[in-house]
């Protein structure tokens, strides 16, 4: 390839502003600096977290390219890069795995200390290697992968199974491996358990997967919408309910239903009120609630803590408790054994250009998961 | 022993309402029933616990026979029961262990349903076995041992080994274990690990001996009252500190301390704001906290969820996560074996007669734990 250490000009989705539509702009890409990856982009999904940094929720400098879901092919390294090479296949991992700070180096953690959720916006060296007309552009949780070609750092790329194909496989970069991992590595689900799960989007069914997998005897998916009902059940749930076809709290329901044996329930929308009512519905003394879905940010949530003193565990965490690039490879190697199927998650396939009309068929309601193409 | 089937005439320590101190009082020990056993108290414990039902923070009827952490001999047995026969020494479990509710039948289940935390009051068969001036007396937490005789449920007894001196013994009924199980059985803590302990008395520093049988390379002890440093010391703190000595929230001086490496935190004192202030001072991704004091009931708590989102494990335990009737013998073995030492724990030992001085040391923060001996 004869772009090896030159500045490649490519398209790019760059968001200008807040509650803007994506910009399709010819962008510069630097050249990789030391421990750094030139990558180009094959597939990306669009994923809540990118709606944030539109809406504002998520801080942000601008301009930015965000995306964070994605398969890629290496195009260049940087100088001391030894992990991946021109020509591997790759996931861009938003969450990083330094291999070196105290999370990565405890067997249990996984939030990297070169993590960029509090939207610094540039790489390690502290600056960008995107320009758009003569404008440097900000860099999104290290990944940025709403453009033909980003630049990372070698601590956020995972080398995958080249057979992966990339138009299902990105999902494996954030929505299916955040709810698959919160039931088999966080909340650790035990052959023949009764899980709940509230909220039936592509996080929630990745849950679902989970509790498929890990053997659970009996999976209830929750969700207002009724016409999530049909997909849930198909991935893995035994049965759907709504809690607005009863007057009880939602808790004493799922008690009645099942003799109150819940052990696993998980919060997968980021609302407080419903953590709170996760919690109340697993066993007060055995059972373990887990926090998958993003709290608003800086709101407090009130709770009785005799729900907490009684026996319950309460966890959180960060794309599902993986360690990035060591499990990511791994799970595309389950996926291409068949221990999943992406299929059912993934309901739209656009051309890169109509980055937008997938952003409506979010807001909709209308996607599950919709996967940009290049 | 020509006593079985027969009214028992013994003292008991009866409180006749609220804020009153404790009578001895000649009572009567009706027989045991079916599937009870009565037993003749040898020692027993002064626990806070009872004191909240002086204080009336916990409910209950009057009057009342309190008293839950001891070690007796069977006198006799009511009809079918299996497990224990008149001579064996015994420990009364506040929780029992009936085997047969769905909290019993999970592995990690200790609540069992045939608990009597709320007050109810009387035996299984919804009736005391204690009367005193010709009224009846309430029974506590389905044990009462602050009398000479008391009856309880065939499930809430363990046989227990006959060399154990119940003066000593005693405290495996609730303190010790509670505070040791706490770190060995529901945290699980890991060889090598780094423990934060709030609050250092009888349950603090047992938490702290537990820490240490589990291997805990740093335990750091915390309390306002650095007249505890000494004791915790003694029992396997590596440090102690006070919040007073600094302006930092404690967080911030542990994570200085640590190197931001605390794995588990542990609040033996039952402060809403102490809860959240260890529940912050883990490791914010693979920290788990442990909520080991009672809350004050009918209070809510409030704290940042986004505490738990990245990645901690919050935790709440009874009665050290034990299994009563199951694990209760087997620590009575482990202390014959000398893995623990509860001298350190118990500060006086007093005749029962003298059960109001007991209380009076309790209250001044003078003893750790008193023993009550017959």
């Amino acid at each position: 390839m004869g772009t090896a250490g030159k500045v490649i000009k490519c398209k790019a989705a760059v968001l200008w502003g807040v509650n803007q539509p994506f910009s399709i702009e010819e962008i510069e890409v630097a050249p990789p600096k030391a421990k750094e990856v030139r990558v180009k982009i094959l597939a990306t999904g669009i994923c809540r977290t990118d709606d944030h940094i539109i809406k504002g929720s998520m801080v942000s400098k601008f301009p930015v390219i965000v995306g964070h879901e994605a398969v890629g092919v290496v195009e260049s390294v940087g100088e001391g890069v030894t992990t991946v090479r021109p020509g591997d296949k790759v996931i861009p991992l938003f969450l990083p795995q330094c291999r070196e700070c105290n999370a990565c180096l405890n067997p249990e953690g996984n939030l990297c200390i070169r993590s960029d959720l509090t939207g610094r916006g540039v790489l390690a060296d502290g600056t960008t290697r995107f320009t758009c007309k003569g404008k440097p552009v900000q860099h999104f949780m290290n990944t940025s992968t709403f453009t033909e070609y980003t630049v990372l750092d070698e601590s956020s790329v995972a080398k995958v199974d080249g057979a992966a194909p990339p138009e299902k496989a990105c999902l494996i970069g954030c929505g299916f491996s955040t709810g698959y991992g919160a039931a088999v590595k966080t909340a650790k689900v035990t052959p023949g358990s009764t899980c709940v799960v509230f909220g039936l989007g592509g996080v929630g069914l990745s849950v679902i997967m989970g509790c498929k997998a890990a053997g659970a005897s009996r999976i209830i998916g929750i969700d207002i919408n009724k016409d999530k009902f049909q997909k849930a059940l198909a991935v893995g749930a035994t049965e759907c309910i709504s809690p607005k076809d009863s007057t009880k709290p939602i808790s004493e329901v799922l008690s009645d239903m099942t003799g109150n044996t819940v052990q696993y329930t998980f919060e997968v929308i980021g609302r407080l009120e419903t953590m709170v009512d996760a919690l109340s519905s697993c066993h007060m003394n055995y059972g373990t609630s887990v926090v998958v879905g993003a709290p608003p940010s800086a709101k407090m949530l009130t709770y009785d803590p005799m729900l907490l003193f009684t026996g319950r565990t309460w966890k959180g965490c960060i794309f599902g408790g993986w360690k990035s690039r060591d499990d990511v490879p791994k799970l595309v190697t389950e996926f291409l054994e068949k221990k999943f199927d992406l299929d059912q998650l993934i309901t739209h396939t656009l051309p890169f250009n109509n980055i937008n009309e997938g952003f409506e068929l979010l807001y909709s309601g209308k996607s599950i998961r919709t996967v940009l193409t290049f």
